[in-house]
């Protein structure tokens, strides 16, 4: 990719990844292995892209972006091996692999789970590479944390827990998803501009607005994927989604209308970072993504 | 207590807990009380109070500790929840009462515990408390994450699992504790310290060995109750221990000679603050309160 104008930073994120990882070969073995497995293991690693695409966009060097980045991977792993978990999705694929309590059993992928929470943290309070500035640690701390607690990702995923087998609306569909997958991506966005500590106040709330509607995007493109694609592609159970009768955007709005939603949404980001004019070339391209994928 | 030398806290630290939850009316209602039942049911408060004690010795205001005093007991709490799952300790009484996965079901008690790690260290990041430096921020956060992961309690509780039904020697033994238990109740003094960032670094080190002494004895003591404490005096299931072939000091040491290493750990202890004089009153005291305790 390095002729193209748009940076990958595929490699760099799995170099960072493995860097930040304690290594298997540490005690406790097996935690590691564990953790190192979940997070390791493939992904598209849309979510630190997105933080290194943001920085492109605010001239933010990728080495002082490396913590930010690999923290919201960590948290999004440890979601996944809880998400897996017997007691809630009960899955036993991810990314076409066993999950981790299958892997490992039950024990320890729970407390892999917990303690790439703690690693995200610790990595975003101490990696030298965010720089010296501590009111940036502080405030990147803030952004995540709120992104993963109760009123972000795993609210959303209780209130995804407690709307099954009812009926919500669309408007409780989207604070559930808001909060589930929304926030996390929105912490993306907005960590690379908490590294920024003198952006624009418009500028700011341009890229808040983006990490809005994309988040939503993501999320109901995945549940038109749910439907469309086959669990081949997808590298988890198509179809899991009617299968323990979750409520969704096509269910609620039809596939056609829940595929156009995606394309509003995602017309709404474009227009909230022409702002940064030719500049936003990254983030344009990873919205085109989300809302384009296939898998 | 007022009329005693020592403050007691505990007051302060329902109150304060009671503050930094969120409330139970607040979406999503069901993993906030899961969250707030899991934390206020009662409890000896030993890690916060630890905190407070050693803000006392440091002159420090107990109003500045009140987020790190509460932050140790969101992760102790979550930590309880994931240690009672049936997949790990299996366990249905805690304090008496029944354990979260009883009380809300198992995905329920699952992601309180991941709200209130992520809580914990939002209030650390975010609470006014702490007052305006970003530089004890950022190093509280480090404190904190450090002793959580899976260098600290987490890989502790790795440990522990590794080494069920193995024959371990105390010196593994001994580094399970300091990480399972040891490891949060010295980012409780660690943390005070923290907030003190002039503290000369002999009196640093002094708090430090006196936690790490503290610390062990703690589990030490532990090990000792689980053989002769009564069920309802623990408020969990006696013998447990012994139920889970798990090793313990009284099983490596016999049970006298594990009482004689929690003596011996505590007289290092109080030696490690004399540095402090009649100043480390506060401390002397819950470190006495933790190794006498009968339950």
């Amino acid at each position: 990719m390095d002729t193209c104008l748009i940076h990958n930073y595929s490699q760099r994120i799995e170099n960072v990844l493995d860097r930040l990882l304690p290594p298997a070969s540490e005690q406790p073995g097996r935690l590691h292995e564990t953790m190192r497995y979940s997070v390791l293991g493939g992904g598209k690693r849309i979510r630190p892209r997105l933080v290194y695409a943001t920085g492109d966009v605010l001239g933010i060097a990728p080495e002082r972006l490396d913590a930010p980045a690999c923290a919201v991977e960590f948290i999004h792993a440890y979601s996944l091996i809880h998400d897996d978990l017997p007691a809630m999705d009960d899955d036993a694929l991810r990314r076409g692999q066993p999950t981790a309590h299958i892997a490992f059993g039950e024990a320890t992928a729970i407390l892999a789970g917990d303690a790439l929470q703690a690693l995200a943290f610790e990595v975003i309070a101490t990696d030298a590479s965010i720089g010296t500035d501590p009111a940036i640690r502080a405030t990147l701390m803030a952004t995540l944390a709120y992104a993963c607690g109760s009123h972000g990702m795993v609210g959303g995923q209780a209130l995804d827990m407690d709307s099954e087998g009812k009926r919500i609306g669309v408007q409780q569909l989207e604070r559930l998803h808001n909060q589930k997958t929304g926030a996390l991506l929105r912490a993306c966005v907005m960590m690379a501009a908490d590294s920024q500590p003198d952006l624009a106040v418009d500028e700011r709330a341009a890229l808040d607005l983006f990490a809005r509607r994309i988040g939503l995007a993501f999320q109901v493109r995945d549940d038109v994927l749910d439907i469309e694609s086959s669990t081949e592609k997808l590298g988890k159970t198509q179809g899991a989604d009617i299968a323990h009768h979750k409520a969704t955007y096509p269910a609620l709005l039809g596939l056609a209308e829940a595929k156009a939603l995606s394309e509003r949404l995602y017309a709404e980001a474009m227009d909230a970072v022409s702002i940064f004019g030719d500049q936003a070339a990254p983030l344009r391209e990873i919205a085109a993504e989300i809302v384009k994928r296939d898998h």
